[in-house]
């Protein structure tokens, strides 16, 4: 018997990077991290990735053959290999993210969009599994979505799709700035910084105490909202609501778009459960058309915050493979 | 030799039913029609409905061969082969058509949404010939829409994928009602009655004279503002702007979603030309991410009012005779 085979995945965010060796069945055999943001320059950031690697594949005793490498980027496009215009990322511009890693290797590279990646990772490994038609939402900094048709993940004309977050919860100019540079984009509202500008916003407008008033913007984040909701507080219920309104909302032109079977919350908000999920659904159904209520399942995603993009990244390379 | 082979191709809309004997290549070989508003049942609708069509056979001497019936209709669902809540026919709740059709014959029948059925013939003889990843969006007395991703028309889990005309402009109580029920939805604003309410709205608001503020709501019909818009009418000129301000704007989300190379526009409302596609791409453009601007074409459909949809249902049957 041979060595074991492995796609590495590999999540490209803000913040930081993983990579993970995962074999046919969704095992991540090997795990490891990079900063991010300490590379100014993409080409040194793929080279100490690209280091990270073959010192993970040295740990194990070289127990594995890698056969792919799967990446998972805000913005990336499977069609050209590149990061384009990716706001959190601190590289700008057009980043031919294919072709400089395959400086440092001859195997397959693939580039996708983070969400696009969590939406194969579920359908592969998930919640999705059997599922033909079904949406996945990631809620981090931003709001990202993949959408399955058919069986397939749809990548569109220019390999583009699945950009809900920048879409508009209404037309003009009175709206929230978005980092894209355009107005009102549903990330603003939906989001780990969107809800806390939500939260901001409701203590503007009402007198009601809140144990979160002594917080500063910055001090503020999703999970001591989420933590102050559970315990009562009125403001950071209300931010939750008004959160799941503008998601509902917008769902529910997300299923008049594709008729999903299921729309997956997957990211940091989504931890919220009850809290998130509920007025989500309850806006959702009261946006519907007739023909579609109470037929789309909301559901948690079921691979875990860790793992999915990684996860995702490397079934997309599997999934390439079993298609040839 | 033997006979030439046909589909028939039927549209089913509120006042008329046209049916057609369409060959392989898209020629239409015979045409005739039935007043649909005339028939309170289903059931004497149809036996009515393939009385003409065996006429229709008989008065070109049998030269053809029928091998199968596509149906296009408002609310039309292809796995069931049903009419489920269509508002604007005389037949209420869920009616199924299909096996209704099929008490008369032994051949395929297909009932499909008659938005569906423009964007399968615009695929198989229209503009979109080549094209793998593009919308059509019908403009009658309301909105239909039909997605094509990767070659292949999107139905949904629940075959009513592409109800864009029932997404909302806003969230919130404060919109024009729609006959679904609910309110803004963005056919209340771009379809031939939307314009006419936009219309009256200005008329409403603004002192300008007009040539039409003479015609009644009920007078009015969509050729009309076209026509006074034309010869410079402000408020017609106006009308126009705003229908294609909003149409623009959902189109933008469109865009979001899946992506598409290019967007048809089909029916009575994309017959104005460049007074409803000057402003409806403008405010596209407006809206689009960075990512996708001056990226999608909006065209006209290459397919004639009349025929576009009797071709579109009969092609479905012809396409997936091809896909067996």
């Amino acid at each position: 018997m041979g060595k074991k085979q492995v796609v590495v995945g590999i999540d490209i965010g803000g913040t930081n990077t993983i990579l993970g060796f995962v074999d046919r069945e969704g095992n991540i055999l090997a795990e490891d991290k990079i900063k991010t943001s300490y590379y100014d320059e993409v080409e040194v950031f793929i080279a100490a990735l690209y280091e990270k690697i073959m010192v993970a594949q040295q740990k194990i005793d070289f127990e594995v053959e890698i056969i792919g490498y799967g990446i998972g980027a805000p913005m990336g496009n499977i069609n050209k290999g590149t990061i384009e215009y990716a706001a959190d990322l601190p590289w700008k511009g057009i980043i031919p993210l294919a072709d400089i890693f395959k400086r440092h290797t001859d195997l397959p590279v693939i580039v996708t969009n983070d969400a696009n990646a969590a939406a194969v990772g579920e359908m592969i490994y998930g919640g999705a599994r059997g599922m033909k038609n079904f949406v996945v939402i990631t809620l981090g900094t931003g709001l990202g979505s993949g959408f399955v048709v058919d069986g397939k993940l749809v990548y569109g004309h220019d390999g583009f799709a699945g950009e809900i977050g920048h879409t508009a919860i209404r037309p003009g100019e009175s709206n929230r700035d978005c980092g894209c540079g355009r107005k009102g984009c549903l990330e603003t509202y939906v989001s780990a910084t969107g809800i806390k500008r939500t939260l901001l916003k409701i203590m503007a407008d009402s007198i009601e105490p809140s144990s979160l008033r002594k917080y500063s913007f910055e001090e503020l984040d999703a999970k001591m909202i989420h933590d102050a909701a559970l315990e009562g507080d009125a403001i950071a219920v209300r931010a939750f609501e008004h959160t799941g309104r503008m998601l509902g909302f917008k769902l529910a032109d997300v299923v008049a778009h594709t008729n999903p079977e299921a729309i997956f919350l997957f990211g940091g908000l989504a931890l919220a459960k009850d809290l998130i999920f509920e007025p989500t659904k309850r806006y959702m159904e009261l946006n519907l058309l007739s023909i579609y209520k109470g037929k789309v399942k909301l559901l948690e995603s079921e691979l875990s915050t860790q793992n999915a993009a990684v996860l995702g990244a490397s079934s997309l390379v599997w999934s390439i493979k079993e298609h040839k």
